[in-house]
């Protein structure tokens, strides 16, 4: 009988797509196994390269458009609708993302996810009900009021004023007003990728903990962090809801907390709701092998790293688990346990890391003929 | 029933001898198996390492003394007594080696092979009456007229003066006195692992092909080539044998010739006598894998390199063959055609040369759990 190949890698970052990741796959198993069933299955956790391998994964569609960007100038975003074109994929970073500032621009006082507002908005616009969001990579500290502004709220200092975008304004917060809240957002269903846990405020807060890869000082997070605690405050008591503890709600430079105060949205891991809309499930019922992989698997790929979702999924069917990295670190022993079953690198031989991005491609078809050829020998000979 | 596991590589030059390798294999593989049988053939191709490994798979042992180097200077040779005592081993570049000049003083006019014949003269005195010898690695260009004269052979030129040392006399040979060479030599057989089968002289000889890269500007190349072929004239009219065009007369700067004219040798392939001599074949009887490998394996391992002429011997046995290398060329496609059943690389990120080179044995070890835990999960799914 044919044996069916399940291909469930990420993507490699700055070499190949995850789609191209299975397609290079299939390219080497196909040499040894020509008459194999392969089922491409492109995954992410959550983080770049989600919208799209979950697109690829679909046979959805990606839109561009204009939003505007972490420092308010326009930036080109993006939203993928997955097949069946009810369920849109965002991920944040593609409006409000850390490459879109430089060491020069980069000030968590003045950025804003004003522009992951205005995707969401963009998806309504097309009628979804349900979006999956990642919330990686951004550039902001600003409580995700940006965003909420980009959807109708209003936010007002003691004069009455409007507040300025960015977490540096937050702090003068006196009255937050969500009669302008798009109606449409009470219809639906936000899923947010987020493998963290930290609360909005305090030493494992978004700004002590991440404001200083955006570009925060010591008194800058010192700052930010007291605005978000005011931003909490005025939420509990003008709306009612405590976002200041909740785990996540630090998450993305307090997007976490933006997105439990003004919509209907639910945290999960990132590769969980991969695994969930990807269908990957199914396709592993009844397959022989699975393979993925990743850029680089090490000990913190068991902490909701691709491999380690994919893994946990098809141990539930019963499906040997192949992972091949471009890159392995040390003390992967544990993935072992967590139901990776063999894990292989792809580099040929010593070289410069450029280069070897520029192969990724034939050295994943090389690695996967031989674990291939090896698969069929030990199989002929263990019968 | 426990596996047996039959650990065939050679060394990783610059990184592992070739029992470091087997090493690392067994403690990779024994994660996976800890009840395997392992079977350590350390092995070589005749070039570097062979000594040392012909010593290690047999239980043998190295004897270092003072010889003449090429460039008349002492330098520590060495040579091997393989276990069970009546076999030597040796190399001549440990003696004769082109790692003892530089790029100032290496000169092929000069340089002498007398140190080899120290080398196996020093067998003799030892009993004994088969030798390996590897001829890889040379600095010289004489003929092996050097090594001729270590064990009692004297060359005069016309005045009847015995010649200078190395290639550049040899024009002046005017008669080979034989009456001293060494009587125990008539018992002794040399096998020479020699993988080329150039002739002494001309356009694909000695000097024109080999004579650059030991210092021989084009005219000293002019120069050395005319010199061998008068010496292969001399040998020829006083001593009947006719080694100018024999195949495998020009190498080791024409060593092979000298071998041919004074000694009871025979020219085969490095990888045969390693395969021979270290008893791979009765080992690989009844094995269930056989693993192999080398620093580097490309399009070249296919001309007589050390996992060729184990995949070849295995596939006798019907032995399935892995190998594994530090460095994977392209086109290595040819190999599986040749018996080689997967090859996988040991690198698990990109770095500098020198540090993979330092942590071989660890990527070793987990490449070879990993194709253990590959194996193990193959057959169970196999059964």
């Amino acid at each position: 009988m044919n044996k069916t190949f399940v291909l469930a890698p990420d993507s490699f970052k700055e070499s190949m797509t995850a789609k191209q990741v299975c397609l290079a796959m299939e390219a080497g198993l196909k040499r040894v196994f020509p008459d194999a069933n392969y089922i491409h299955v492109p995954m992410a956790d959550g983080g770049e390269g989600t919208t799209q391998s979950l697109i690829d994964a679909t046979g959805g569609e990606i839109f561009t458009l204009e939003v505007t960007g972490p420092l308010g100038t326009p930036v080109e975003g993006c939203y993928g609708i997955m097949g069946g074109g009810d369920i849109a994929v965002i991920e944040m970073a593609s409006a409000s993302g850390i490459h879109y500032v430089n060491p020069h621009t980069k000030n968590p006082l003045l950025t804003t996810t004003w522009g992951t507002g205005e995707l969401i908005r963009a998806c309504l616009d097309k009628g979804i009900r349900k979006i999956i969001l990642g919330i990686g990579g951004s550039a902001t500290n600003d409580g995700g009021a940006g965003m909420a502004e980009a959807l109708g709220v209003r936010f007002f200092d003691k004069q009455g004023e409007r507040l300025a975008p960015g977490g540096g304004a937050l702090g003068d917060l006196h009255r937050i007003d969500i009669s302008g809240l798009d109606s449409r957002l009470a219809e639906v269903d936000i899923q947010v990728a987020c493998d963290v846990t930290n609360p909005l405020c305090g030493p494992q807060g978004a700004s002590a903990v991440f404001g200083p890869q955006k570009g925060a000082t010591p008194e800058m997070v010192a700052t930010l962090d007291h605005h978000l605690a005011h931003y909490a405050d005025v939420i509990s008591q003008q709306l009612g809801y405590e976002v200041a503890a909740t785990p996540g709600a630090g998450a993305a430079g307090g997007l976490g907390a933006g997105l439990m105060a003004f919509t209907h949205s639910t945290l999960r891991k990132g590769i969980e709701i991969v695994v969930e809309y990807s269908g990957l499930s199914a396709k592993l019922a009844g397959a022989d092998y699975c393979f993925t992989g990743e850029g680089r698997i090490d000990f913190q790929t068991r902490f909701g790293k691709t491999p380690f979702g994919v893994a946990q999924t098809a141990r539930q069917h019963q499906v040997p688990v192949i992972a091949v990295a471009g890159s392995i670190g040390d003390d992967v022993g544990a993935l072992y346990d967590a139901g990776i079953d063999a894990i292989f690198g792809i580099i040929p031989h010593a070289a410069a890391i450029e280069s070897l991005l520029q192969e990724g491609t034939t050295n994943m078809e090389r690695t996967c003929e031989n674990i291939g050829r090896l698969i069929k020998k030990t199989a002929a000979v263990s019968h």
